[in-house]
């Protein structure tokens, strides 16, 4: 048999001629550890580095945006003198929607929200019962480490239930009633009162947080802070499992989401720029988005969740189909990391907020001096 | 150099003895085609082929089980004579809750719910806003198949909206508008007359199924046959901006979730033996499982999502974290399939409900000749 | 204060103006159970039902369209007469590469396989070590189901091996190893033997298929109907410690992987159309990915697995990166289902070769007659 | 009606009794930004932040843990004298494997897997073809950055390879292919000479590093420090086409996979103690596990991916189905982390060696004053 000849059909297609790339492409390049035991210079090459790394990059830039747009002074005709409402009213020109899901709290994520709340560094935020509840619940009693493995039958014989690798003991819900059960009757009084409250989640959250009197609480600082705290479906948690025993008791109150609706989408729509934080899936997701389709799209966004696209949920929707519906602007450069959030998210707050925290703080003293 | 010897602790570890399994532990094997293109063969051999099939073929009996406790007739202790709420009567052994996000009901699924509310099959269901009115909205206008791909600039331009692979035309939400302020009104004005209606997310769902007129809408059937639709975060969607519009032109509707969450409550506690059935993750699927710790614990638990445990959500939770919680009971054999439902449901629906519904039908016909 | 007027921008967000879609833009639609149970109409449904269910719709579609370049006879100029590998030899006019992971052979997904390569209904096959040897071991002892909680330690104690949810004791390995070694020790007589054989993983797993003797198996199939498989990684596995104890007692046999390689690129190369069927990802998705860059790619392609593109991996690319390197043809529609294989791959393979083998069948039976 | 009953069964399930959890059980809490940014501080939290946070953490415990083993000198009974292949003498108290995929290479990770080569810091690596040639590539030409979203069709117009969000202009692969073929000539003189070379793939690898002669490559310093690399599907890849076509020009070459498997699993039966750091999954993590089945499983584990086990996948099976297998001690804590690799393995490595690296360097310092 002849020798065969090289397929000259492969050769050329593996060896296929390439156009040059635009000469400012970035050049994938890691850290290089030679240079330092130093995270701030590892995350400043994320962003080069590929896949999330490089979406984490963009993240850290993308909220360096919202920063920056925040710190614009208002203008005369943006003052938002005439807003009643504390909470929603304009402060900055930039409003800042964060929203996270219930783990988020029962994970130490909490601490670095807590620290973003504590500090006014954003202006409103969308949670589930879970991510209220288990904040105050855990001003009453610790959350633990457990295991992913821990088996259910046995948990739940020793009343311990299980949220991911994280532990919470029942006695902590009977300690939450303990402390709610009374703040629930004052607000059903307050709505039978004269002054017939109406009241949604938002307002009940502000209630609790105003009650908890505990540092350590996010929603202790929010309403300090009057930033608003938005849960439409707060009944479904051991918020709403007390409401219910409370039905019974003491019949009667009323939780509205009609209005609270009206102030989130107020927010929105009078913003001058806007800026989303979403970190997770589901209902937080997708009503900071519909919020802000009130205003034709948020300035800047950053998604951080586990979810792909495939299976056509809002929770793994890529960025590009919210602006399909007008919820992100259809310049703006919106940033998914697909990541589990307890992995990142301090990482992003700790390169954006905190270190721009500590810089005007660093200020602040060289100008006293 | 001598020739090494087989290292014995090699040979050892990779042929360590194996003790025998139980006789009747099920060998794996799959369909063999040569036997014929039936997918009734297909599927009866799942439980045995492995990983998700197993998983699907292990749904398949959970549902029978809820089937089979379905039929058992109520007790007389248990007939719930008193109950005034039609909706949430006890109207057989067993109560099964079925929930589903949104994408299923802008996906094909939506035929297949239906099929399950226009016969009855199930006694209440949790969805989002979104599972709400994008049925509606399919009455008054089709939703198309797109792309993935499809970039979100330009179907912004076109005023065309994307959920995963589907396309709906902002014209549909238009005419959604037409069709439901007028309702909203109507419901106000109830609200404020005599009959004082305190509006609440079910009760609202109710109405428009009452009102859409279409065989082919899923609420159209859940009101005639008293399904009650539970949706605590109802102003999470289009149905929300419709209430904020609304808000303006004709303000004051009150939207209230603590006497929904009630009823949801009551009906799992005055069930004799209840069935979770939960398409997706997020607040539809915590709902049911809340609802039902109410009663100590489901009975028969089936969840298809696509979610993984290792972050912690509950969406993502295996059946036996909520074991842990009380959700589901002890000694209970919940599944979970991990797959994209399009795929799956209509298959896991098929093998249960819709081979019971013409067995059973074809038993009547037998018996009216 | 003055009532508020209803924000412009919001409603002009919201009720944005669409243009019209195509009037062939198909619409969402899925199968209506009141028509029976019949799930061959099921399956014609899903093309329109959206996510995954449409995927797997263009995925039947995908195959039918090598099915059918298949059937095309081939020109008198492409008969290949003058190749003497008759594994490699071209004998239709659309040369179908079949790949897939171990586990599939682990599952019942095994079946299935083997009644494609029973009926010659593919060209070749890439799969991994387990892929081949998973397969051999069941021809001598059975895989059983187990459940993917049963804990590690407690089975090694007992010597069960587990692979997700299916148990394999160890004793099938012994069993594998009194079957195989003497195998071996032929091999490497003929390969010190005049004859000088240059072992290679495909010739290997042929003389495997050659001996195993049961018509259960794939490999049988395969040696019989000259269908060659490939496994580059081939001492990675069961058979990789049979091969090192081997290599003690009886030391030198070679097994080399460039002429697999250049076995398998010539029948890319040769090919007169190519499709491929990708079940899992890892070294079997892009192996055949890369013998298909030597032909510029391949015309049909369907990919089934579970991981997503974010982490930048091979496994997880949408078939669109396969079409930047050539692998895929640029004017291809190349489809990507995202699901455990368990679930689908029987479907798909029902909808598409098996239909057309029983209709082939009758037809013939027709003719005879 | 009378009012109804607070349900005592609904009471009684919510609120059951606990039993308390063991005193040392660790309470959930993350890092307070407000003592400072430091992410030392904020990844010494990570061990109790929950989900992922914690798997890392014990990551960086886990692979601590390995590094103090090393650190233990040799038994004067081990030191593995006679041993003639360099690249397989032992020479710690514990051998570590690396694993990684080829897009860990084509990233930014690259750097990090070259500090830990350059430095000595394993003393095995097992790695796809890709992962062997995209490090030699990049010493020819970069690899960019790119997106996820670029259309496939109009980068192969361009000649422009994606690979995830990363870009490699097909110019690179002709570079490689000039000087990769000359090497190639090379080794198949070596073969027909005298010396008789049966080349492999770590050996061919091991050539390839010798000949790069670039620092910043990976291959450079494994050869330059003796660490082999295996990667026994060699020829799926880039390498692979080239000895494709070499095979044309100068047929004969023969790379054997049996003899490398016997150097990999002579180095998992010699080790004192084993480690295994493997980032994703597919070949290079089986092939790891498979080979620390040969000394009754690996001491410590760590495995980095972004699969979950529902498929039944080596790679995405938690490390307790490797214990079933003997390939982890059964007395062993393996962690797995899930998470994109770019995001958290420069963390790990930081945390770990690069920390270590620098206090030892430090203690030198003040020792050679």
């Amino acid at each position: 048999m002849e020798k065969p000849e090289e397929p000259a059909l492969a050769k050329e297609a593996v060896l296929q001629e390439s156009t040059k790339l635009p000469t400012d492409t970035p050049i994938v390049r890691g850290y290089d550890w030679n240079d330092g035991y130093d995270y701030s210079k590892l995350f400043s090459t994320y962003l080069h580095s590929g896949f999330q790394a490089t979406n984490l990059g963009k993240a850290i830039e993308e909220i360096r945006k919202m920063i920056d747009a925040r710190r614009v002074p208002l203008p005369e005709d943006k003052l938002d003198e005439y807003e009643e409402d504390e909470f929603i009213k304009r402060r900055s020109s930039c409003t800042i929607f964060l929203g996270y899901t219930s783990n988020m709290v029962s994970a130490g994520v909490r601490e670095t929200i807590r620290f973003l709340v504590q500090h006014r560094l954003v202006d409103a935020i969308v949670t589930t019962a879970g991510g209220v509840e288990e904040d105050l619940i855990k001003c009453l009693a610790p959350t633990f480490v457990g295991s992913f493995e821990l088996v259910g039958r046995e948990l739940r014989e020793r009343g311990i239930n299980r949220i991911g690798n994280l532990l919470v003991p029942n006695e902590n819900y009977c300690k939450f009633e303990n402390w709610v059960i009374p703040l629930l009757d004052e607000m059903l009084e307050e709505q039978k009162s004269e002054k017939r409250t109406l009241w949604t989640p938002s307002k009940v959250i502000a209630r609790l947080g105003e009650r908890i009197n505990d540092e350590s609480s996010i929603y202790y600082w929010a309403a300090k802070n009057r930033i608003p705290v938005f849960s439409p479906a707060l009944t479904d948690g051991s918020l709403g499992d007390m409401m219910y025993f409370h039905s019974f008791r003491n019949p009667g109150l009323v939780v509205d989401i009609v209005s609270d609706l009206r102030r989130l989408n107020t927010m929105a729509v009078k913003a001058v720029q806007s800026g989303m934080i979403i970190v997770g899936g589901g209902v937080i997701k997708h009503h900071i988005c519909n919020a802000n389709l009130m205003r034709n799209g948020a300035d800047y966004s950053v998604f951080i969740n586990t979810a792909s696209e495939y299976d056509g949920s809002d929770s793994g929707a890529r960025p590009d189909e919210a602006v399909s519906w007008g919820k992100i602007k259809k310049d703006a450069s919106p940033v998914k990391v697909y990541a589990e959030a307890s992995l990142v998210f301090p990482i992003l707050v700790g390169e954006t907020f905190v270190k721009e925290h500590f810089r005007v703080k660093a200020e602040q003293e060289r100008n006293s001096k």
